[in-house]
């Protein structure tokens, strides 16, 4: 059933929630062996979830995204969250249709229980006592706040680039909890060239003195091995061409060099400004865990192989990839489509011409909107 | 002429010459204006010059090298210089036929005049009082060199990656004293994208507290920022593909996930290795040096355009690239070459299919030499 497209709107302003769970003595059993409890998970929630339960959407984010992916925290906030291009009334996640959530992961940062969050046998923040987490163990704790909503089956999970990884995750760990899986920008398995750069990052970070084995908190942060890790990821994120069109070799503020160390090269001065802005809002502790859970990210791992993994799988899945993404690179997803086609499982791909590499997934709206609009039409509510 | 191929072998064990120049007060003028003197100049030597004194062939090197191309320095020597397997007799640039070359860079720290010699007029090391250099200043350096050794002009001067920036100056600023250029896997501009990884690499060395502001010599030097540099520089040395196949997924002495944040997948204790070997040999100083003339290196600059500056030359070239390069990707020699033939340049390009990433000039021995014997053949000696 087409319908027919209305104007897109603005959520407006969305407060968040907080759901603890997993209280002693029944804390949450991690594929560590561990256990971790209580656990707070911070989530958003845009639109109505309908009588029957069954138009829920649960958007899950990329490395250094948070609960906030649309509409504003307050009237002062200058920037909407960060996927308010594909949310809202007539978005592809048309929040008039749809009971969209998004919440923040295990390990985060951001409102969910991560290595800066309080240890409650303590009273002091868990720094690297916190376990190391996995994909998996994120997307049990977001099946918890799907059982906490009452929410029989989610319609989508839905996520580019790490967000990606947990809804492949999601549709083989929660096979009958999940009708169909979006995966943008992802990949099956980190690869050795991924694991790298993570590597590159969390060298750097544990390499500043004011790191101090993770137990850092009240004091100096690391701030510079933070800054150099999210400088190297954003490189990741952006493409050849996209830097040449958006940089060049353009100086800034200088018509000349100046024969000295300084920021001079633009595409120098924006990833010296990314790095702090980082700084400012993520935690030092949560960049190593996080890109751990990706690096540990394998999904065929425990199953044999990729298509014994995803015959569990009951939903449908749409990948998409982009041409000029050489982080996941398009070859990822078709490999994963031939062992879901192998296995007979109902999935489409797709593959963008897009320029603007990894971060295509947040920046293509309108080709991901019609495609995205369309396939949950086939999924129904 | 094709002249039978012999075995390849050896040049054995090579001495090394130190030659010293631009004394004050006739000092060495540099593009920024200052001037240094008086420069040492670190190289090796092999083969013989013949009595028309025509068949010098200059080696210039990339980033980390230095002159020691060939052969060994003493008995002890483990392994033979960076490109042995493309100089000697019988090799590409085959000693019995020609007098090959290779010097250490201005701005190195392998015996030519560096950041880390010693400042004459203070009796300290230069520190960041060294003045900011280019690659024209490089291969000024170089040419003083063959003046010192009264050859008339070059063969050749050959060289891959930052080695290819050189060849490509040394054609367009002195083109009556070389009678060919080999520009392998490298480029006639930094694009975007190699200055943000060489910025990351210089963030890296800067932030860490031992760097001191490049006052660190006699005693605790920046390690772990140099480590760091060298480990993101290294990645974007090999490809997606060879790091896939070299390493894979695979564990190193262990078979389960640790849990921990040690380096546990291969890729990572390999780019440990890697940064921490660099330490022991290299300068952080130097690096900041030379990756920033790396950076600098826009051959167009001050001609208005790549086929303007190229106008000038008079050397044959010969330009090889590597598909999987993505450092200096195929598209940059391509562009090069373009500019060459609208110029009506004698130009011949390869582009080899080759799964090594940037570092196949250094890996790719046997069809390189097939290709560059031949095209050495044609400039004649």
């Amino acid at each position: 059933m087409q319908t027919k497209r209305r104007e897109p709107g603005s959520v407006g302003i969305v407060p968040h929630h907080d759901f603890t769970f997993a209280h002693p003595p029944h804390p949450f059993g991690l594929d560590s062996g561990r256990s971790l409890g209580p656990i707070t998970v911070r989530y958003e929630a845009y639109g109505t979830l309908n009588p029957a339960k069954s138009n829920a959407i649960l958007i899950v984010h990329a490395l250094s995204g948070d609960a906030h992916a649309a509409g504003y925290r307050g009237a002062r906030d200058k920037a909407p969250g960060w996927w308010d291009g594909m949310i809202g009334p007539g978005k592809a996640f048309d929040t008039e249709r749809y009971f969209v959530l998004c919440s923040n992961v295990l390990g985060g940062c951001m409102g969910t229980t991560g290595p800066s969050s309080v240890n409650p046998d303590t009273g002091k923040p868990y720094g690297l006592s916190f376990p190391v987490v996995t994909i998996r163990d994120m997307v049990g704790v977001q099946n918890a706040l799907r059982e906490h909503l009452g929410i029989p089956s989610l319609l989508a999970v839905v996520g580019g680039s790490m967000g990606g990884m947990q809804a492949l995750e999601w549709a083989v760990s929660f096979p009958d909890k999940v009708r169909s899986a979006l995966v943008l920008a992802s990949t099956a398995r980190a690869t050795a060239q991924a694991i790298a750069f993570n590597a590159v990052g969390r060298n750097a970070i544990m390499s500043d003195p004011s790191w101090r084995g993770g137990d850092y908190y009240g004091g100096e942060v690391p701030e510079r091995g933070l800054a150099i890790a999210r400088m190297v990821g954003h490189i990741t994120y952006l493409s050849d061409e996209s830097m040449r069109r958006k940089f060049g070799r353009r100086l800034r503020h200088r018509e000349k060099y100046g024969f000295d160390f300084s920021d001079e090269f633009e595409v120098e001065s924006y990833l010296q400004h990314q790095g702090i802005k980082f700084v400012e809002r993520f935690d030092a502790n949560s960049y190593l865990y996080i890109t751990k859970a990706m690096d540990y990210f394998d999904l065929a791992a425990g199953y044999g192989s990729l298509e014994k993994a995803l015959a569990r799988a009951t939903a449908k899945f749409l990948v998409i990839s982009f041409t000029s993404d050489w982080l996941y690179p398009s070859y990822q997803s078709k490999e994963l489509v031939y062992a879901l086609m192998r296995d007979g499982k109902d999935a489409s791909y797709v593959e963008l011409d897009c320029p603007f590499g990894h971060d295509s997934f947040l920046l293509e709206t309108e080709r991901q909107t019609q495609i995205i609009s369309s396939f949950l039409e086939g999924v129904g509510a």
